[in-house]
């Protein structure tokens, strides 16, 4: 069993409200993050798959196919877009790093093959970083 | 004469947008820049102050102060904002890293003594930075 | 469950010394890091808090919250301080970066709460970090 | 139980290239990464060993020792090396990051002692990195 | 005039070696550097480009535009090379940094427009980097 | 003229302290870093030379060389030291990193051949850099 991860970034804005809050509430609880039009972040995704490696190639899954993946099935998604407002996989999510590596989780789970997805590591900040391993 | 340097970073959203230009013209010129609800990057500033060192301190100028100057007069404005909409010393202006270092040059300038504003550095991606000396 | 993980940095002098050692045996167990002047480090600090997901917020923790504990508890203690010298929690504890990572763990646990604390990283060169976890 | 982390680097060059398979059949698996005349990469290695801390010294492993059994039995054998033909403990293997992370866990483990060793994490590219634990 | 740099990566072997010296010679000068079957390298390029701004884009040179001249002139030559023998520009030099770096910018320096070429900067190790302007 | 760039690293403590000033004042200038039982850094210093490049070996000057003389006259005198007490060459200074740049730039001035010292750049935290050019 080895773990492979592949880095990919992408470049997107976002706004913390939960429209069940008032206003007040909103800023007391997101606090800048809720800034009306928004604010946004350079994001550091990284993917962990785990498998055995394959006698024939080295590989646990080729790192240019999970590449493709993640770019077909997230970044071209959320790259240079509001994450409120732009991504499908994302409606009605309040776009915390928390909800965006979850939903990043269930977009890529079902598309990797050859390995199991291990973990989904969103960088939000240099200071700010979450894990989902699917528990 | 030695050259003094302070990192800081800031979180904000902009679109490239030339109100000037057609949708198309705006499209085709910043592509992917100028997605309608904007994207946003985690930006790093590197302020450069260049002069003499104080014998007394062994200071060309004390970071502590530069640090306040470049957050009263800058992080404040622009961290967790949208560069567009929310800060006036951008307003009328692109957005482009380009313009957003010179603006910042320009705000910065009037306010550093004890030594010279050499440059302003601005990182919007890991792959992507600008530098404007006042020249 | 997701993983939460907050990253502050300090810089600390310490001297590695065990005052049961003679000063040769100090010598041949620390090397350079017994050095009676001591030297320091700029250390990174993650801590990582493990947790569901609250719905109404999309936070595991905020990590506002989990800042300020992080600094009021740990990095006002021990930033520009001298670790053998001038830290309450670290008082008879020879300073390794295990110990401090150890120390700093005690401190935390029982500050946080809306997640566990899961771990405790400390680097301290760009070559050499530690992690506890409790176990 | 802590963790400790010691990081080396190496430069080498590599191909990969199954002589099993066709030189079409190469091509198509490692693309431009079975280029005839190879390629290289600086390589991050992150040894972990895991262990209680001795009460007299503080530390789970000197990490002078461990630094210098990585650098006895590893990065002398690796570095400024083409891994497919001047490295013993690689003859006969696929020099994929997969692999290299397996051969170096082998090596290293006969030769750890005060903890065990935990991981053996080889960062290849900055955005491709395995991880390997034993298992 | 505002200073745009573009960093690009790619991944080479090389060896250092000056077929007018003997063997003895290439090994005294270059020491591991001149293992026979090469080693290699992650490299990291950032060209800068120098211009006033244009004040319809607020560009001095799209950075796409740079990124795409970049790739097809440089990175689609060397990445996953051999810097001795795959690489037409690089025939008959020794692929030392330094010469990488000045016969990069020969290979942009005709094909930058809206903007002055400044600076290549080529970091073949964490520690070790080249820079030519030109001069 | 190629400019070639030596990275080294070391770990330091210090004290900003002016015997001429009062305790008060040296708090009121120096803050936290006037702590009495001093603080410490990882610094990073980049030392670069600049030079034709040898048409025989392809290098400015050998950076294993300049390594050589970096780590004898710079870092074997402040690695793991204290900075007030311990380091020769910077008896009588405040160990500001404006300070330390210089003196380290007057250390190795001479011993520079092969090219002629550019600058000394030090970085004392991710934050604060300084940069001397022998102006």
């Amino acid at each position: 069993m080895v773990y492979v991860t592949r880095r990919e970034t992408f470049a997107a804005s976002h706004r913390l409200y939960n429209p069940a809050f008032s206003n007040e509430k909103n800023e007391e609880v997101f606090d800048k993050c809720s800034n009306p039009n928004g604010h946004g972040h350079n994001y550091e995704l990284e993917v962990t798959v785990a498998g055995g490696v394959d006698p024939d190639t080295g590989y646990v899954i080729d790192l240019k196919e999970l590449k493709k993946i993640i770019r077909d099935a997230v970044i071209s998604q959320v790259d240079h877009k509001h994450l409120n407002h732009d991504v499908p996989f994302l409606k009605g999510v309040i776009p915390t790093a928390e909800n965006i590596a979850i939903q990043i989780w269930n977009v890529l789970r079902p598309r990797i093959s050859g390995g199991t997805l291990h973990s989904v590591r969103l960088r939000e900040t240099e200071n700010n970083v979450v894990e989902y391993r699917g528990e």
